[in-house]
């Protein structure tokens, strides 16, 4: 096995991806202490108007927070949700009727025109509209009625990191504000944050199970889910590999087949209802031959071909993809060093962001 | 290049699929001919019910039908439309309010328990629900107040083709009839579809070029994205090969990076807004020298490394879903036995059904 520290690397592939993963205790912390009133008065104002049902408009990475947001929205609230199609309102120019509905834009940068025109067009029909971003004076910010800063401090890296858990623990204050809960099931975050980053020379053995891979399957269910999406999404950016994510229960409806000895696939095991809903999919995988690894609790973790322990105590599963994502940035970071590749450079984001 | 055709296997591999493939014609004519005039009717039922949201709820090749009938809600009728986190009722135990709400459920078999429990639950919330089955006396029809039966008759193949057709041409039926239509539009699509049946030749050229691919990438915007998502998991359950499914904006916000000329491209280009809305991503993967081909209009083919013209003259945007999924279902097919696979026995899926 071949574990190689990115500091042997004389132009340190990685530095820059690195150094915010590492921020991300403290983007959590500044969040709780210094983003939570201004969340929580945003919330009530939004609850004020009762919205009876919610769209949620994203890209990329923030498509992965706002799915994480539909979840909180529908279990814990009973808010109906739907993900936008923005093509509809920017390509075919869809009037809908928005009265009623809460529209939540989520944006790292707040600049993507077709997310300012989405949610311009959304307000105009009638939508209450707030805007998820990492810059409150982004055109986003200022089209949309109400605004949450993430605060997560600039981010340089292609991959997003820092940006993706700073959004899902602004969501998740959201929610609780809805519901006019107090959020203290966030508290422990940071602290647990630095614990995973901690745990590196683990990724790294786990990372090393991948060098050659040619593909990867990841699964998971519930809570688990934009998880398994955000992981599959930061393995394709960085290493190039063929990362694909499906719900445990969709992987049963087709996909399976590509499973076997040649896909290995890793599992993210929420520790609650989605873990139990998880089940019959791992026992179909190990009885399979599939090489299984488990990012969960440790019980799970032990019945697999390999893992990584999350630690559940005392973080209900809601809160869990706030920390289970942080084990799989570290891989994706990992994983393509260990092919050779710079993280900081994927071939074509850059060449994207120019243009956009 | 080696063309072989399946009739020269001894047990003739994807017989069964090839058979259903070929019924098309034959079952959207049924349903123009028999089932429009009911569905019709249905439409009428649920208009006078007057919903302002619309939530989906299906499982892999019906997700991708239950996702065109999301575009044409949103465009058509400006309906707000969500797809159901299933998980979120049937692991959390969800309580929405669906006042107002019409919860479609689309599902082959009609006997999946998980959507019937959904589809009871969202009826139990108030939901005015409706089920679009191939089987009328379903456990899903029965707890649905209402039901659209595709006709598509019994499907032997465990990659579902003929029944995805009939979902779509059934959805845009249902659509047409909310809206008061006369759904003139379909009335070609049994010849039209009969005539791309009839190019099987062309496909077992462009088979060839998959033949060794590691890795596909399928891309569309607007109407095309849902055939792009379907045309990526008929390839993946049949041929094993991971087919990545992005729309083009999404593309261009990380997953670009596994493109150049590690991973071939087919590119669903509408004739329509959803084919200018994708231009700019034609243009870059253009200038990147991928290996695209292009399933889509004359112009758009002659443009692109490879391809396949559809017949778009005289066929709105809205439908051609309909016919565009027709050739690349025949290229999962033949790719697979190209391959020496048989796209009759996937590896997996006989096994799932019978534990479902």
């Amino acid at each position: 096995m071949t574990v190689t520290s990115s500091s042997t690397y004389s132009e340190q592939p990685g530095r820059i991806m690195s150094r915010e993963m590492a921020e991300q205790p403290d983007v959590l912390r500044r969040l709780l202490d210094t983003g939570a009133p201004r969340i929580r008065e945003t919330a009530a104002r939004v609850a004020a108007r009762s919205p009876r049902f919610v769209l949620l408009t994203a890209r990329g990475t923030s498509d992965n927070a706002a799915l994480y947001a539909k979840y909180l929205l529908e279990v814990r609230l009973g808010l109906p949700c739907g993900l936008t199609s923005m093509s509809t309102t920017t390509a075919y120019g869809a009037k809908p009727d928005l009265r009623d509905v809460l529209v939540i834009t989520v944006s790292q940068s707040g600049g993507s025109p077709d997310l300012v025109a989405s949610t311009q067009a959304a307000r105009e029909a009638g939508a209450l509209t707030l805007a998820v971003t990492n810059n409150p004076d982004s055109p986003l910010a200022a089209v949309s009625e109400h605004h949450i800063d993430i605060l997560a401090g600039p981010e340089k890296a292609l991959p997003a990191t820092k940006t993706y858990t700073a959004s899902l623990l602004a969501l998740y204050l959201f929610v609780e504000g809805l519901r006019d809960g107090d959020g203290a099931a966030a508290r422990p975050l940071p602290g647990l944050a630095a614990d995973l980053l901690a745990r590196q020379a683990e990724i790294r053995t786990l990372a090393a199970r991948y060098r050659f891979a040619e593909r990867m399957v990841i699964t998971s269910r519930g809570y688990g889910y934009p998880t398994a999406k955000e992981a599959a999404l930061k393995l394709m950016e960085t290493s190039y590999i063929p990362a694909l994510a499906y719900s445990g229960a969709d992987l049963l409806h087709g996909p399976l087949a590509m499973v076997d000895n040649i896909s290995p696939v890793i599992a993210v095991v929420p520790d609650g209802r989605g873990g139990e809903a998880l089940q019959p999919v791992l026992d179909r995988l190990r009885g399979r031959g599939a090489d299984l690894v488990v990012i969960g609790p440790k019980p799970q973790v032990e019945q697999a071909s390999a893992g990584f322990v999350l630690p559940t105590e005392g973080v209900p599963e809601d809160v869990q993809p706030i920390l289970e994502i942080i084990p799989l940035q570290l891989l994706a970071h990992e994983v393509t060093i260990a092919r050779g590749q710079d993280p900081d450079a994927p071939r074509a984001l850059a060449k994207v962001t120019e243009t956009r």
